[in-house]
């Protein structure tokens, strides 16, 4: 079982804007090669309470359009400290604070799958610190952004990651997958 | 002529630490494969004030330590505002304000040959909002540093960057190679 931080970003490391949009990201194709795999693989899901709100405001039930279905199969807990509607048929968890006996808990739900962290890079980075995140899978888009939020604020330099591969991935994006390592 | 900004940057768009440092980067080897296919292509360079005088201290006249010769045979301009020694051999122009007289000097000069800008990112920010920046190769170091330099502190995404090649340059680096389109 490992826990994973895949995420799309800019070159310049931000996985959203400065008004926390992702329109940079969505002029490009959608779904990109190699997502089902990664998809299959997945057996719960964590995601903090910025990332949530915009998937709800601009995916699920955005102002004036008809609300979309939850677009994951599996358990997914949000980090938040608010209240939140939960779209029709998603099994979702509401959680706070230590996010170790909350990964417990997911990777008892997982059950042999992997953790996907979606973010945002905070919430990942209290993963880091308690050394509960293994990889790093990170989608480059060919954009800088100047500002944002942060892809993973902190330093991991010494020991580095493990660079495990690189692929271009479309004509746009290039995949990079890093191993997590601790001292 | 092709004005570049080749670089190292961590995996999060920093190109120096916090502290100016970039001991992040030399735990890795000095001299990626291809350095001198490029420096060969090469027939001016700029850099920054910050950059020039992180050379001067940590490389060429630190402290308690020999000298070291300039390292680069081409000339070099230094965008600054203050006084600053001048190696021996090395051939330096200090300047200041607009990139684009400069610019134009510095195409002079290099005869057909491309032109390096080492960086910072504000510097070579300045060089893209007078659509003088053609390409940016970024070596990109398994390392996030969570605060620093900015790699290229402009938002670039509309239209977004070009995708030319990418490669695994070491067990550790991957270089990307993009070129720059202006609307």
């Amino acid at each position: 079982m490992k826990t994973v931080y895949l995420t799309a970003s800019s070159l310049d490391g931000f996985i959203a804007d400065a008004r926390n949009s992702l329109e940079w990201l969505f002029q490009f194709q959608a779904d990109p090669p190699g997502w089902e795999e990664f998809e299959a693989r997945i057996g719960a899901i964590a995601m903090g309470a910025t990332t949530y709100q915009w998937l709800l405001e601009h995916e699920l039930m955005p102002p004036g359009a008809d609300p979309k279905p939850w677009p994951h199969r599996q358990p997914t807990w949000i980090f938040t400290h608010r209240t939140w509607p939960t779209p029709p048929g998603a099994d979702i968890h509401f959680v706070q604070g230590d996010v170790r006996p909350v990964h417990a808990e997911m990777a008892a739900a997982a059950n042999g799958r992997d953790i996907w962290l979606v973010g945002g890079g905070e919430l990942v980075g209290q993963f880091w610190d308690h050394r509960l995140l293994d990889e790093l899978i990170v989608t480059l888009a060919p954009v800088t952004l100047g500002a944002g939020a942060p892809l993973l604020p902190r330093p991991i330099t010494d020991p580095p990651l493990q660079l495990r591969s690189v692929r271009q991935q479309t004509s746009a994006f290039v995949e990079l997958q890093y191993d997590v390592v601790y001292a």
